[in-house]
């Protein structure tokens, strides 16, 4: 009989299951609640939580009353500003470990260090934490790729919280050889550290892969890329549904992995659904 | 006709030079003059100060009314008050770069980072910098050794002055696994970098290379390790008189190099008695 087996740590992460705790004591005390942006990339979560009766809302000029939570990702300090002059009432579910990253990112700036930051420059919690220091910060998303620095500079040099160590490790070696003094601050996430290795180490002992997220979850994303670099074959879904039977002829065991942002019912589900098969 | 090719960079650095400027000129100033220990690992150069009137004193009990120089090397806290107790004149001639790392080594540690020190710990520079901070400090002088560190700790990282970068990036890379912050401050002197890249280069285009310097000098020593590193076949002299007519059978270019403590009357010595050979 085939055997599923689920990494050790996967699923939501801390800044997640807190900020979805937030809004759903929020939602209890407060009339009319609605996040700023979906609270989390999983539209299971989305509509969840809509059921709760927490909306979300993309754009702050269309907030009228509503009690506005601030997601995990954190916001820029533009939208910050302009929450205030909304006069909303605002709950700020922004991890604690995404703001660890925005205040040494402002620490390393007022210290004279020129910042360079480990993340896509186009992701929500890359953008919040870039509006908090001078436009002098430098996003590396991959430390393989060539980027200006400015000579004779102190680097500083941090991370999203969700980056690999690896390319972390890379890019700090490749500043060691450009600068006289480089203050190193590792802001990536324990867990999403703990969900790449138990990813990794899972991949060694299944026959394939089931990687559950959101298909625009960059962390979920990243799983799938482990997982195949360890020459798993690997199958990234984002719900159940998309489990096909193929898949799984000739399979003793089947390993399930998931991102930060994925709900355990969906992990769960999917477990269920492959054991039926 | 064999060639001589000297190092583009070799001999005396910045420091050095500087430290015997400022003996020489005391000498003029002043009736009595002794520096605390040799002023460089060169008995010639021992010799030469002697002969301008500039004596060494090992043991500061030994002191009694001369005026006393620092080596560029520096000395402990401990020996500076000793000094100030003996109520003798003391110029400095500490190297500029080297007050730089015991500056660094202090602020680190201030600031609350464990101080990491590469470098051989009972060498002067690293006994007078580890002076200036608390018994914390740890000193590596091998990355691929194991040592302990503290969990949990911020760490600082900075070099003796003469230390190799790639030892200098290991160790660096290391200690990125180990903490989640890393302050590294490269205190490695650009003199000793440009000797090293000097040295290598040239080991490419001769076929034997001799290296000069005291064979106490730790960083004439590393000379010669590149050298031989590079697969060129290499001798290592202290003076002219060493040099051996076998070894120059069938050569056709022979390289220089010479340590940051090697005067360059020797350098030149050398290499006219090897075109006289």
């Amino acid at each position: 009989m085939m055997k599923v087996k689920v990494a050790e740590h996967s699923g939501f992460c801390f800044g997640v299951k807190r900020a979805i705790q937030i809004a759903l004591k929020t939602a209890q005390q407060n009339k009319k609640v609605a996040t700023l942006g979906p609270i989390i990339h999983s539209p299971q979560m989305v509509s969840h939580l809509r059921e709760k009766g927490i909306d979300f809302i993309e754009d702050i000029d269309d907030i009228t009353d509503e009690t506005i939570i601030i997601r995990s990702h954190g916001i820029t300090s533009y939208d910050y500003e302009k929450l205030l002059n909304k006069k909303v009432n605002v709950v700020d579910a922004t991890c604690p470990f995404v703001k660890n990253a925005q205040e040494y990112a402002k620490k390393l700036t007022i210290e004279g260090f020129q910042l360079v930051v480990l993340g896509e420059e186009n992701h929500p919690e890359v953008a919040a934490l870039l509006s908090y220091v001078d436009d002098s910060a430098i996003v590396v998303e991959n430390p393989d790729s060539n980027f200006d620095l400015p000579k004779g500079k102190k680097i500083g040099l941090i991370a999203q919280t969700t980056q690999i160590e690896d390319k972390f490790e890379k890019l700090s070696v490749k500043l060691i050889r450009e600068c006289k003094e480089l203050y190193i601050v590792n802001t990536i996430c324990h867990a999403t550290l703990l969900r790449q290795e138990s990813t990794k180490a899972l991949a060694h002992n299944v026959d394939i892969m089931i990687v559950i997220g959101g298909k625009n979850s960059a962390n979920t994303a990243r799983l799938a890329e482990i997982s195949k670099s360890e020459n798993c074959r690997t199958y990234y879904i984002e719900t159940s549904e998309e489990l096909k039977d193929e898949w799984f002829k000739n399979i003793d065991t089947v390993g399930i992995t998931a991102g930060a942002s994925t709900p355990e019912w969906i992990i769960n589900g999917a477990k269920k659904r492959i054991l039926d098969m």
